[in-house]
């Protein structure tokens, strides 16, 4: 698959953080882009983060380039807006783009100062290597605690030619729902106005996203980034925006998905389905109570099939179901029918539980038509290690 | 100090759970005693907690006896409130109170069927066996993944007499605040009117069980029971209740806490203290999130000051503050001024992490005087190992 038209991408080491790799990356585009973008929903915000929102206000949500640094969130720090602002302007500069077309995001450890000039000074070395081809550089210069990079793509046939997406992310812990969720970024050459941007953003943030657990913790951080070009030179037929919209969000959902299945410590990706309840956001939010739930998550740790303890957490969910006409099928197996144990083979069901990917479905039997569909990791001893140490 | 008069206490093995330890307890009270009691907000509840609500309503909130098995909850089967039924029915015979008088209570796994028969046989002993000192023997016969036994006990010298409370509870995970946590029993021998002994209560819970955490999982058997059953002969003059209520809430609170200390797999209790807050509501919101936070309670367990996690914590509590006027400590060490990281000796920090319970202060400077206390543990590999594996 091509990537999409007129962007160009690099990463480098800038001393931000300890281990001796890329810790910066520039996503640029040729033209500038319409762009729209989700951030955290939490009420302690990082410098980046409130800078973004300001940008995007004074250029009307065009945007020239996005430069992100890993190590440091540059959240909680005396001099945050300050470097923030200082990297951007020297960004600026040498991209020549006004200031409020270059977005800045970072990810790391919260509450530490981060030094513009290590970044600064790594600029000029960054823009250099900038190339069309440099994506998978630059999804790897953004990791944290992820074991692999992230990145997804599509491809879309319109009646004028072809429209290209590319998206990359990373994760791994303090990963919740109900938002755009640690960082995303996203680019696509099709000409795509930003009213209609941020539509189809929101809506495929809903279904990827939004619907991941890792911890249940919602950083200072998250921002999640969609540019539009144009390069392409196609401008999809308003009929066929739901189809370019199709496409974005499946790259969405496969880098959601990802970050969930890379989860810190996640041995297993867990999908959780919910139907039959009263409405599309009800089951929304039993699945994410099942998601969040660290005792459904160990126990699909340990390969064990505690049906028991799905059915518990559907009903901390806050939604009314009549837990006796309730199933639950794990791996295929129906391990819960009408609310009380079904017969299964415990050995069996327990090796099939030990695959990379586990499926939880719980069903409502009657008339409720809502549906969803979400995602989460098994919880291991890893998660605790990872975190016990993270900042010292 | 004496216990409450008037309460007799036994235990038993009855083998419901495999570990050949006692798995069944019982209260009997003297003189039918006047309760209150709060349960589990679960959608999905056991048998025994459905049974209760019905007894306290047929019964007008009078209580003869309770009668606790652990090793299965009782939950998700088909025959459970058959079962519970039979039960009752058997001790009711046995102890001469009415059936409704009768509460029962389960623990442990859910959705395996318990089998009636194995406590109806081992009650004639049961009730043989009842004494008024064999308090401790019934709160360690509630146990499940508990380390310790978990009592409390308090006296109140009024005008006419001492009164006594004393109670059990037991952990340790699925511990989740929103309510009466897991199962608790308390019982005085003062004489309280049933009405007064509800608003008591609930204004305890509110103070104690609801503000602790452990997992953030609720439980579909919570159960928090008290009893009154005037032995002592003294009534409390209306002027006097709060004393008493003040120390019924000591005795929840110590149980509540004691609890939280022995989450499962803890190592440490960690008390949280938020203060400045727009309200008291608001103060037990950014308690409850940072308590709830695995990247705070990780940190924690690795003795590392990660005083971000705390803040971003708060964050997420869904309460606007302003984080540049909040103020962390922790073990009384600042680590956080205005929002932003203060000067700290990492190395003498992290010693007193290593003590055995820790103490997070989150101070909002302002207008606000909303205040909270609330428990919860550190979050261990322990924790994962324990609950991995708990059916199996």
């Amino acid at each position: 698959m091509t990537l999409p038209l007129g962007y160009l991408y690099s990463a480098a080491y800038a001393g931000i953080r300890q281990a001796a790799k890329d810790d910066l990356a520039l996503i640029v585009t040729g033209l500038p882009a319409h762009a729209a973008a989700v951030f955290t929903q939490n009420r302690v915000q990082a410098a980046p983060v409130k800078l973004c929102r300001r940008f995007l206000k004074a250029s009307h949500g065009m945007v020239g380039a996005i430069l992100v640094n890993a190590g440091n969130a540059n959240c909680a720090t005396r001099t945050g807006e300050k470097a923030a602002m200082a990297v951007c302007k020297a960004a600026s500069l040498l991209l020549r783009y006004p200031i409020a077309q270059i977005l800045p995001a970072s990810t790391g450890v919260i509450g530490v100062e981060l030094d513009p000039k290590r970044i600064i000074a790594a600029l000029p070395g960054l823009v250099e290597a900038l190339r069309p081809d440099r994506f998978e550089d630059a999804a790897r210069a953004i990791m944290t605690t992820d074991l692999v990079p992230k990145t997804a793509f599509a491809e879309v046939k319109l009646r004028r030619g072809v429209v290209r997406i590319a998206g990359m992310t990373k994760g791994s812990g303090m990963i919740h729902p109900r938002m755009a969720t640690t960082l995303g970024f996203a680019v696509t050459d099709a000409h795509i106005p930003a009213s209609h941007l941020r539509v189809m953003l929101k809506r495929a943030v809903e279904r990827s996203y939004n619907r991941i657990s890792v911890d249940g913790d919602t950083s200072t951080n998250d921002t999640l980034v969609l540019l539009a070009n144009g390069a392409s030179g196609v401008r999809p037929d308003p009929r066929e925006l739901p189809q370019v919209e199709e496409a974005i969000a499946r790259v969405l959902e496969s880098l959601a998905r990802a970050i969930a299945r890379d989860g810190e410590g996640a041995r297993k990706l867990i999908t959780i389905l919910v139907s039959g309840a009263p409405n599309n956001d009800s089951a929304a939010r039993m699945a994410r109570a099942i998601a969040n739930s660290p005792l459904v998550k160990t126990a699909v740790a340990g390969s064990d099939a505690n049906w028991g303890r799905i059915l518990s957490a559907a009903g901390n969910a806050g939604v009314a179901f009549q837990p006796a006409r309730t199933a639950i099928h794990m791996q295929d197996v129906l391990v819960c029918r009408d609310g009380v144990a079904a017969p299964f083979s415990e050995a069996g069901l327990k090796q099939k539980l030990d695959a990379p990917e586990c499926e939880i479905r719980l069903a409502i039997r009657g008339r409720g038509k809502g549906e969803a569909r979400f995602w989460t990791c098994d919880f291991t001893e890893e998660y605790i290690r990872i975190n016990a140490s993270y900042r010292t």
